[in-house]
């Protein structure tokens, strides 16, 4: 039995505030249970060197963890003078799904950085942070079709994320940090409002796992994105 | 005329909520206006090198702003590679005045780190992470008194800072963005609940001041610190 | 219809040659069509910090590719002075994925430090590392066991790894570079000699993709990793 | 008593040798006591990015201390990889200072770096490179001026700076390290030879200190910034 | 009497395959013995900064070892975070030495990059490296003329290089790894098809050493090198 | 001809002023003409990790150039983050070569580090480091014997080192910054009281040289480094 009398199926309680930064051109507050990210969108009206004179645009982001967000204090970044083996990678992931649904072409020759910063670390930083970062992209790009940069906005898609883990046999949704650390294969799936899938990882904890789990959970992560993809509307009061 | 007709003598708007971050020894959620900042505090029981088998304690800090926290976003310093001589000269400002209302033989031979962290910056950041650093050590040192590892709170005083400045000849006192980049003078002072000076930082921009000005700026911040004092009294629930 | 006449469900030539470094305790010379690595396994008797006294043992790799290994020139990372997120990623990727077969309890209190490293890259080099790897590592631990420095193989099951891509609607195998790069989806399949599943990745290139093309890719690599599988048995000669 | 009979109102013997370093547009050598510090000013004709095309020119500084020029070797900066906090902070005062005295706009678009380099160190090394540093940027101005690339000396005012300490209750001018390493309050000062104020950089160590203790500070270095500006004018010939 | 009853005055067995590199514009393949580099050349189309609008060209070299090319694994260097001192020492010495005998004005406005990574370290690898990056160099240059961007070779002599040593009193030629450990003196020596002097290094290990053991030495090298010179114009097939 | 009068064979004005620096346990202002040395050591009461527990002591050198120190200001290293390969180059250099002359295991365990800072470089800063440095090693040395720490000066001879050059097909000794600007051939020799060789290096600049012009550089330099031997001996008022 889950915390909270929470099933298997079941994503934690979900918050998504926008506008949550004043000086951002798209921001978002998300939680996930106790895993708190703030996510903001920066427009800048030049692309990185390979892009330009394309015509073009480009959408990156940026991962951090506050030294004390989770349960030990980890070291600052800042101060190690390196970024984390773990953050880079989590950082390409948010850069990468947000670009798959983005027309870059349509967006004209600018970039959108998002910038994702986890205040409390409760397990699934990332999804929380793609979850978010969404929001916080789609403000951007609607700030942009406001001040008639572009005729309208460049998004093919909608797209939200979720992990998934095997516990002691069972598959489960939205695992949080305690769940994570018992878990036999750990997965996020990052889905689109139509249904498609932008990106998969599915890895082994300790052991490997059977297709059959790996059936299950992204079955559950299925139902777990279509929800965010809802609430994702109803923060940014679209359709 | 300053914004919201605020008068040269008077604070901003300040809020300070105590046990802001699940996870830490101590926090404070700490408002300045516009100015927002997450301070923290971790035990560590162990010191660094030149404490060792001294018996001695000690308080240090480290200081960072989220990339979009301001106007413009600025470089994410872990991904810079290093943190910017004003990030260095403020966490050590932070770190020092704290000390200097510690008790650090009292204390044991353990480690108090302050992480404050910048959600938003509108002017006077540093001033006001040291107004939460207070409460979130305070938090962490009662933690410590709860916990039997020591007999009383090892503080020999209460610490609170506020940024002064010259604007357009006349002194004023807890400056936002606006009024500081205006500013001919730009001063900080960090200062105890019995009066005592902990810091003086007052430096020109652009044109040598007068003594007149600076003993000024001096006083309006007597004031402004003995405001914040009383407002951490309440948040700590202390007299 | 692919270069040389093969058949989306077929892998490139692939070459193990097993004990390939002179020096080194384990490892060999893997060729995927023009991708070439050398894996070598290196064997200290210590562990990282975080295992000390624990009595387990610990599994790694670094991976990084030589400035011409590819088309174009790559910078040095170490004139660089650091590593790329992708190399992270994928080193991170090749000792997660070893440790998944590994009994690191009976494998005592050291650690074997795989390092991969791309002389040719043409697609498909962290697939060929991981399953070059797994013969580096296989040789390294037999000589521990030659050594009766343990009583038999700490090895759970055995890996090989494959990638898979979808290019013009097509499901493919072990695609190179030219095929990569018009591939619409991307993923990377590491699976046990038992059929098991120990890593699945998968990125949409441009577009998100369907779960049909998903399951089309899994299938194939299974099949791919088992064709590898029995070339590793062959390369060290068991079974 | 202080070391030679020094009262606590007398700066240390002062020696400032102009145009000590061969190669460069200005430059000084230092001495106060036995803290010793080579100055010197290179003009660049080119401007840091924010000011390019602006008109405006600037003055800025680095410091460094050789390994040997404390009792205990200290390790270089360039092996470390990095600056200090406090050389850093060192540092931006000088050219903070400096620049508070000089008409950038009149400079025209061209950098004036001074380089203070500390050979001996024995307290006041700040103090005594923002001294020596005036003077080097002086003669480096003049020599623009003697060009005929500026039509006068784009100098607003003269800068000197001393420190100042509280050792046993007791104010007193230009501490050796062993007085600053008693002092109770550790106290710098910047300023013009008209009497106004640059910089007042005030700190306690380990106890607050009274407003008293302060203003008592103040006046001595009004006092010793006199003495040195006097000395600077003999050093530069100037009226 | 030395390994495989090799004379003082003989070279290990030494085997240049040039265009082993599929990707590179030049490349060769080296042996010394157990001593194995690949050396490969990358033409750029663009000049460091300080040659731009010179008309003139140039040669730079790199240099790495794999982790495992030596009896200990040594730290890879992308990961320490920068080159080591002996690194950087060698890639100067080839750079140098090549650029010593191509004529950079003919080159045109264009850079040749040498890298030199050795996948087996068992002595004198800068020596290997410099007379397989003689053929790499020279290979990447006739694809210069061949494409008609320059005339002819800009080469002004062919260079190779040896190293020599004095073990127990006996001088001997190229040493490998263990009769490098066990020398008196250490030396290196660069020299040209015509018999002229590139590079000549020579160290004392532990002990000064005599003129006389110098002279037999660069003897020795004369000998030595001129039998690689022939070598390299086999695997060149140049007259 | 050259600048002064100067003869092919002369060295320029040498100047070596032993105890220059206050706090080191020895130390030497060397001046080779316009360049100026200051060379200082500092014992420490422990060795590097590989030799600790051999009962071996170790001697190890740092070099920097102070940013004003040439015509044209250098970056300085410390504010670039890494040392150039230069600087290691020469470092290692100076290291190397005293390490040649003391008996490292009478020494005990224990370390000298020796710093050359350039205050002013006009040519031949290493071979001005070196002479100097074997005064501030001797210097060093001997409070060990004052202290009764060694029995006697672990020193088996003594060194002492010159650039040579060739400049318009003449052989010349110790080069300033001018001549060796136009030096086709470049060389520094390391040389022992007792006229044995410690080191030796000559490399062509822009055209290979012959073995003539090198054995004309070498008897030079025997020349030069006897005369440097007797200033030392007069600097240290040995025999």
């Amino acid at each position: 039995m889950r915390l909270q009398n929470r099933k298997p199926t079941e994503l934690r309680a979900v918050f998504l505030g926008p506008s949550f930064v004043k000086f951002a051109e798209g921001s978002c507050f998300v939680k996930f249970g106790d895993t708190h990210v703030i996510c903001s969108a920066t427009i800048e009206e030049k692309v990185p060197p390979f892009l330009r004179n394309t015509g073009s645009g480009w959408v990156t982001a940026e991962y951090g963890m506050l030294p004390r967000s989770s349960h030990e204090r980890i070291d600052r970044e800042a101060v190690r003078g390196k970024q984390t083996g773990r953050t880079q990678e989590i950082q390409r992931l948010i850069g990468r799904t947000l670009r798959a649904v983005v027309d870059l072409k349509a967006m004209g020759e600018r970039q959108i950085k998002i910038d994702c910063d986890v205040l409390q670390a409760d397990g699934g930083t990332r999804t929380a942070s793609i979850t978010g970062a969404y929001v916080a992209l789609h403000q951007a790009l609607q700030k942009l079709v406001d001040a008639k940069k572009i005729a309208k906005l460049p998004l093919i898609d909608q797209i939200a994320a979720v992990s998934c883990g095997v516990v002691e046999g069972q598959a489960m949704l939205d695992l949080n940090y305690k769940e994570d650390s018992n878990a036999q294969v750990d997965a996020n799936f990052v889905m689109t409002g139509s249904g498609k899938l932008v990106e998969v990882q599915a890895a082994a904890e300790k052991h490997p796992f059977s297709e059959e789990e790996f059936q299950s959970m992204l079955a559950l992560a299925r139902v777990g994105t279509q929800e965010l993809i809802t609430l994702q509307k109803q923060a940014l009061k679209i359709d």
